[in-house]
């Protein structure tokens, strides 16, 4: 691999490890725990690893130091599952230093491309030369992620044939809180049929949406959302020099818009949609369109035709009524297909609306006709409306346009409307971590590997007081179940780790929300640059502001 | 404004200046020059300002120094021109600070929006306290820009007027080729008139295409393919993480490959499209993109089903067959207008076909329905097809998808081909300019200061011996005749500066040529991450790789 000049002065970065992992620690066991909902059900389901305490790590006393000279080795595996988030290397380096120093013989497995690799038996060991190609980068290439889910028991036992074939003890699952949900049911499992495996989970995702009274943030929302941030302020200084656009920028997030709320506190946009209030608001899609269309009316009467606008990636489907029309249009398609497929091509519209009912016929209506056309043509496999194809942020500048003109019609717009488009996603997935995110995943690996030397199991390593600077972090672990509810998920109630969705009365949306007229009709942008890695305290150690938000409460 | 801690931080920074500028200097004078084409007709069109000698600066002997003690205050014009490009606001920090110099009492006023506002009288003059926000920072909002051309006597005596209230006697104009075309001839208009006012041009466009013997870069370049290449290197590390991808990036620049040039030798993707290639081998769209499905169906034959495309946003044009196409078409549409409109939607595409001429058809005919129907129904005002509008990267993704079928067909591909789009261009064009391009914009305007105080006009600010640290480097002026050619415009032979193509005999264009094998088929992605501000040299203080190839030569 050819390094770049920043790849080879990044590697020689030392994560700064919270001081109470830098020498022998203790496991504090707190009050055995409950979980967020559904207790009984929880409770039944996993009888093993239910109501376990929460626990923090303390330095050990030279007493105890003492006693525990004669640490054996231990044999880890590790697997990264789900999307890309930037500072899985940094875990995996942390989880490597951390089982070194327990026992300088203990060995650390990698399973590839995820939890396929962990069923198909396809690992590598992660040698100390190996890992420090990748301290502090960005990227899952270590090893590799995959989508594949770990349910059945067929895919456990078969799995531990493998752990059984190296020795390995303990394996650390690294993902968001399906891959985490499964880490619990796995912990379960291995638990009942004691088979001597212990089983760690790892907060990641971007969206920042595996978060909770416990776990203060998931690793990856940092770096994602200030490359993020770099890009849309670029723009956003681009857009006040021409003043001649609106910038449409579609952010990813698959439903939570922790994304979009976050670059919108560090980069002050005139307007942000945020999907949580959409739907407690009961919002049409035409109501989200007027929204906007009346700040670009606003900006136009004082001459600023220029703006720009974030939209959370999942925003289409928090949208009541269009929840409603893709549930009928799915329903009606499949039920009469081929009375459909008879349609003239010119005449599918009009017939799809003529099958709707009134209420879903109208908000077919609305749609631009290419939008329209995509939902009823370009279905997946299954016969399903592919809400993913819809490009939201072409689809709302396109509304608004519309709109404008019927404003412009009836006097209430006299100005210029041209849109660009942009959609962030994959640029910010596997960046080089932020010294944040190279701290706190560096800790969490070192913190997996305490936890397994505790010998507990079905717990998910932890990091708390996050906006304090890294060496005062508390580590620690949590029960799994702890995070757990009963959802319905393809039919049937599972249980599964609560998603955290933007709260309306949390202290990051109260902030923008007492902000964002200000920023619609003032241009207020801010340029937070690109992540620094070498400057200033204040400009490379910033933790993101939802998590200073969060963390100073109301 | 809201500042973010980045924008603090860099507000700082002092600009590197040139050692021969930190003294008073002395203008050495080079031999007379000729136009680099067409000189009898340029040396006609420019009697006053053709011919004139290059001339760099040198330190003041002291002697000399001593008798210009008394120099008086000069008031000065400065106007941005087109597309924004990181560092304009350093030129300009660069200009006040040299005039300040020079006198205390100089002035300087930034004519507001582009040529227009200098045209129309609106202006702001520009202070310390002003600027001092603006400094090291990206964006052109500190006056705005605008595409306003200046091109008649008109436009010249309006401004003449403001000029003369405001006692401005030099007018600073930093844009691409075409504004210092026209710079040039505004220069050779008040020299004729006698108005007394020097015209003094800086070099500027993202594109790159500004360059030549005597003008090594244009200004943001540098940072602009810098924050392309850290999205690019971000979704290279994702796309080698999920290995399930292949990533079609289409990159800004109207005409010239420069910049994808440059991405392509710092990412090192696994194909590169350059357009002027394409030119000169007389390539077809059908061609190009069977080269891309070769080398998809090559990884596809290792096992590696992902990879990354980066495409020049000018290609399209670029192609032979398809300009002749969109000629035709344009011609045909244009003349049989009411006959087309009458044609049934679903019999256009056929009705198109059976009208070109047999190649023109072919090409329509390889198209995408959804680009070939747009070529012929969103045409522009006057009818015209529009190029922009096409999407490159989905159009080639597209057929390399249906090209992969048929070789599936023939047994030549057996893998898997799903493909995601990008277009970078509204992101790097207001990033906060590099060290190098802080440094160079910054030595532009002070060293327009100088040209100012030598009392030239029709030069164009230079700095030279660039890949040298900066302090290193040499301070000049280039008479704009000297870059000039006739070339045909609407119509018309008209002088304008030689825009600077790819060349395919070029040290950048060779060494990407002599690797692109290997990126092809290997994953040999480098990953250059965000422009670093404060950490050490190797990482903040590197020129573009095209800058330093072209430097060593061959």
């Amino acid at each position: 691999m050819k390094k770049s000049p920043l790849q080879k002065a990044r590697a020689t970065y030392s994560p700064k490890l919270p001081v109470v992992l830098t020498g022998a620690v203790e496991a504090v066991l707190g009050k055995p725990t409950e979980s967020v909902a559904n207790q009984d059900e929880i409770r039944e389901l996993f009888p093993n690893t239910y109501g376990l305490p929460e626990l923090h790590f303390e330095k050990k006393s030279s007493a105890a130091r003492q006693a525990n000279i004669a640490d054996a080795p231990i044999n880890v595996g590790v697997i990264l599952s789900g999307g890309q988030a930037p500072g899985g290397h940094n875990v995996i380096s942390g989880l490597f230093d951390g089982i070194k120093k327990i026992h300088r013989d203990s060995r650390l497995y990698g399973f590839l491309m995820g939890p396929g690799g962990f069923v198909d038996h396809k690992y590598k060991e992660l040698t100390a030369d190996y890992i420090n190609e990748f301290r502090n980068t960005g990227g899952f290439d270590i090893i590799g992620s995959g989508r594949t889910k770990l349910e059945t028991k067929e895919q456990f036992d078969k799995g531990l044939e493998i752990l059984r074939q190296l020795n390995i003890t303990a394996l650390v699952i690294i993902g968001g809180d399906d891959s985490n949900t499964n880490a619990a049911i796995l912990a379960e499992y291995y638990k009942a049929i004691n088979a001597g495996v212990q089983v760690i989970g790892c907060p990641k995702t971007i969206d920042g949406d595996l978060k909770n009274d416990v776990i203060e943030t998931s690793f990856g929302f940092d770096t994602a959302t200030k490359v993020y941030s770099e890009v849309i302020g670029n723009i956003q200084r681009d857009c006040n020099s021409a003043k001649k656009y609106w910038h449409f920028v579609k952010l990813m997030g698959r439903s939570a818009s922790h994304i979009a709320l976050e670059c919108a506190l560090q980069c002050q946009p005139n307007i942000c949609i945020i999907s949580e209030e959409v739907e407690a608001k009961n919002m049409t899609l035409q109501e989200v369109v007027n929204g906007i269309a009346d700040v670009v009316a606003a900006r136009a009467a004082k001459g600023d035709n220029y703006g720009t606008v974030l939209i959370p990636e999942g925003l289409i489907e928090f949208i009541p009524a269009v929840k409603s029309l893709i549930a009928e249009l799915n329903d009606m398609l499949a039920a009469r297909a081929d009375e459909f497929a008879a349609v003239p091509a010119a005449e599918q519209r009009q017939w799809v609306i003529s099958q709707l009912t009134p209420a879903n016929a109208a908000t077919y209506e609305s749609l631009p006709a290419g939008v329209a056309r995509q939902l009823t043509l370009d279905r997946d496999p299954h016969g399903n409306v592919q809400v993913s194809l819809i490009e939201t942020e072409k689809l709302l500048s396109e509304m608004v346009a519309k709109r404008l003109k019927d404003m412009a019609a009836e006097g209430k717009f006299n100005g210029k409307f041209a849109a660009q488009h942009h959609f962030f996603g994959y640029e910010g997935r596997c960046a080089d971590p932020s010294n944040f995110d190279a701290d706190y995943c560096y800790g969490l690996g070192y913190t997996a590997a305490n936890l397994i030397h505790a010998g507990v199991t079905g717990y998910m390593a932890s990091l708390r007081k996050l906006t304090l600077p890294s060496v005062q972090w508390i580590p620690g672990g949590i029960p799994v179940t702890m995070m757990m509810n009963m959802e319905r998920r393809h039919g049937a109630m599972k249980p599964v780790i609560q998603k955290a969705l933007v709260k309306l009365d949390g202290a990051p949306f109260l902030k923008f929300a007492s902000k964002r007229e200000e920023w619609a009709m003032n241009t207020c942008y801010t340029y937070p640059g690109p992540i620094q890695y070498f400057g200033p305290a204040e400009v490379c150690d910033q933790p993101s502001m939802t998590l200073k938000l969060e963390s100073q409460g109301l």
